[in-house]
């Protein structure tokens, strides 16, 4: 299976979700699966995330309480979801307020292995 | 009830909890609740995670889905969970990893209106 394809496979199964996209901590997407008809800008969101993911790390790293796994934002109308696949690279869902919060969580979990294989060939 | 005791209850209540605090995004903490023999320096963290957020707060304003409501971090030992009391103030929960997360997001949402009431006064 592609990484557009197993990326897809999740926007589908989780309700409400908008995205899921692979990128790099350099902004630079691998691949990604958008609904249709989405009115966000998700490349805009999926930048500005990676430059924060960055920083993110960066805390973790200096409190030296492991390595960074997972981070969830919630706004006004959005969660994101971000889960690490290795140091180059993580995974990004978006999903609307209402959406299955808890099935995305553990579709990432579950994909995280398979996209590190993928992204080690 | 006092913010202390609002701030051990859900300590308390939450298996594999460590520490629950309100915190100003100035990094100057409101009131805490540490477990006891806690070897975590409690405070660094949350003064690191304090500088964090505000880098975090940032980015959602910039990119205009609605105010930052809740934030979630999981590195290899720990899970903070933060929530945002209005403008000035969050509430910071550090769980361990097998902690019970869900009923920590949910206490944080629960009490998150009435610490803001009491940060009224």
């Amino acid at each position: 299976m592609s990484f557009r394809e197993r990326l897809k496979r999740i926007v589908d199964q989780v309700d409400g979700s908008i995205a899921a996209l692979i990128m790099g901590y350099d902004g630079i997407p691998i691949d990604e699966s958008i609904k249709p008809q989405v009115s966000l800008d998700v490349q805009l969101l999926a930048v500005e995330y990676a430059t924060l993911l960055k920083e993110i790390k960066k805390t973790v790293d200096v409190l030296k309480t492991g390595s960074m796994e997972e981070v969830m934002i919630t706004t006004g109308e959005l969660r994101i979801l971000i889960r690490t696949i290795n140091d180059e690279f993580f995974m990004v869902l978006l999903l609307g307020k209402e959406a299955n919060f808890g099935l995305g969580r553990y579709l990432l979990s579950l994909n995280a292995p398979h996209f590190s294989e993928m992204l080690q060939q």
